[in-house]
């Protein structure tokens, strides 16, 4: 197992132990410098994700943000995997058209001879040599914040500004542990202790970031920054998988104001919303975990229209993208069906 | 299989074809006049439920509000029945203490030798003989309202009134169809048409109530019939266990304000939410129906203190028990915890 959202599914991941999310094993960085050979350039790199992953999510709201979509390039896999890999089974023929390839696993083992480990989104393959350059969901983001800066679009807003660091770091690694991680500790757990424990974990984090956000727009400073991309992605799935597939049921993020409003206004936000395909998210989550949904259907709700209602937010004052601009339109290739349609 | 809820757990039920709720199999009735040989009676029969089950609760209720309970005793059985029968584990030395026996199985065997059929609560016991006397989940709620009046409290409501029959019986009709088995055919469905379409008719049929219960505080006539009683089983377990469980999660019952509000009205009245035990309830399904929650781990949530909150329904008018009296305290032996201590 490695990184984001493994290929097993998780089915490997709670058959017998706890679940524990392994560490990303390709750690290369895409960097300004090329220290690690892999310089920043434009049109050298696909970025490979699942709509339906929240860590791949995060550089899917980030790559919008920053207005990197010309810069890197994007292959959708299809939201169920099968054992071995994420496939490209949504295009056409079943390969991805810059690749050439029908597996994601095919590019980790251009990278390395036989990898026996998972093959996790997000991904970053470098087009020319067709290896995976990192799988490191954690980094990812982080350097397509920094690191390639010089292709950020005009008016790109700072997502990870040097002065807020610690205050980001500090209040990612809460949502990390409790939240983005705590839910899949929580459906995968093998014991009710365990489950008990991590879903307390869940809504205790929660409910301590509702007094922060009551008072400012965003997590951190008056601007979305890094911290808000990761913690939307875990908020985004909540009603739709995470409270009924794995059981964080004390209550839907409907019920909750603060954060429902929190959530909604960044979907509203373009590079948060446009990104978002709820199809992809249940399908793969119900039809993937045979062990927690044997039957492997979809639920039909809930009810997504409240996503586009009106979130009141405006008033807490802050700026969206700072002293920068929203993104442009999405591309028309890279559309998604708005909710509730 | 038969009747209410099987000892099977619906485990068997769902296994290889669609859910089908077979009939009731032993449907003598006690009555007044004792045609089938069991003549209504004073301290002769004992009713023998589990708390966890719908149908069962229907008893529990109309048991309360008729004040029948020194007229007809209770066992009341584990909610987590196994392979062959409903238990008596809660009781010392895991014996129901009048009829003396481990399992309602053998009720059902002292009734029929060897009977090769499902065990089911409710269930009617005539003590002298330990003998099932009937498990017609459909027809003892009726024949305790009608057959039973001889031995009715004083002040008790008449819950299936004569002259309202024909609509109390149409609405329980689609109530039973859409809603009461509906949820069970959501969460038994081996197949997603099959799901979405029970998961339509259960929500379609909450719907079509809405308008009638906006405007009036009972679902028939201006008093608590058996109406009343057969939906409220159902939707005091819908949040708890049918939203998350069986997949009935278009909206919670707590979103839809006219069906919360009534049923919170019934539950704050006396021989509701007195019978209900949210830890049976929710102990009961997760754990029984490995086939659809392997893991079998009890959800934390919902969060159940919502229950006890103001309804507002006052205003509509109506008499909760007609020209009656609500029934006295609930007996110290037959207490429930309250939801959310």
């Amino acid at each position: 197992m490695s990184g984001g959202e493994d290929a097993e599914g998780g089915n490997a991941a709670y058959g017998r132990r706890s679940f524990r999310r392994s560490k990303s094993h390709f750690t290369d960085r895409i960097t300004a410098d090329g220290r690690d050979g892999w310089p920043v350039a434009a049109g050298r790199y696909r970025l490979v994700v699942s709509r339906a992953c929240p860590w791949a999510s995060r550089a899917l709201v980030s790559r919008r943000l920053l207005g990197l979509e010309a810069a890197l390039s994007l292959a959708v896999a299809d939201p169920i995997q099968d054992d071995r890999s994420w496939r490209f089974t949504l295009d056409p023929g079943g390969r991805d058209p810059v690749l050439g390839i029908r597996l994601l696993r095919e590019a980790y083992d251009a990278r390395e001879t036989g990898y026996p480990g998972g093959v996790s989104v997000p991904a970053i393959v470098d087009v020319p040599s067709g290896r995976l350059v990192t799988n490191d969901y954690q980094q990812i983001t982080l350097d397509l914040a920094t690191e390639w800066a010089g292709l950020h679009r005009p008016g790109a807003p700072e997502l990870y500004p040097r002065a807020l660091r610690d205050e980001i770091d500090e209040v990612m690694t809460g949502v990390y542990e409790d939240v983005n991680n705590g839910v899949y500790r929580a459906g995968f757990a093998v014991g009710q202790e365990e489950y008990e424990a991590a879903c307390a974990g869940v809504f205790r984090r929660l409910e301590l970031l509702v007094p922060r956000l009551e008072r400012q727009r965003y997590l951190v400073g008056g601007s979305i920054t890094e911290a808000d991309i990761r913690l939307f992605t875990t908020l985004v799935r909540f009603d739709a998988v995470y409270h009924g597939h794995f059981k964080c049921n004390r209550w839907k993020l409907t019920e909750n104001p603060v954060l429902w409003a929190y959530a909604r206004d960044l979907f509203q936000t373009p590079g948060f919303g446009d990104t978002v395909d709820f199809d992809h998210i249940k399908r793969h989550y119900y039809r993937v975990h045979t062990g927690i949904n044997p039957t492997r259907i979809v639920p039909v709700g809930p009810d997504l229209s409240g996503w586009l209602t009106p979130h009141g937010r405006e008033r807490l004052g802050g700026r969206p993208f700072g002293a920068g601009t929203p993104p442009g339109p999405v591309r028309a290739d890279e559309q998604v069906p708005r909710p509730g349609t």
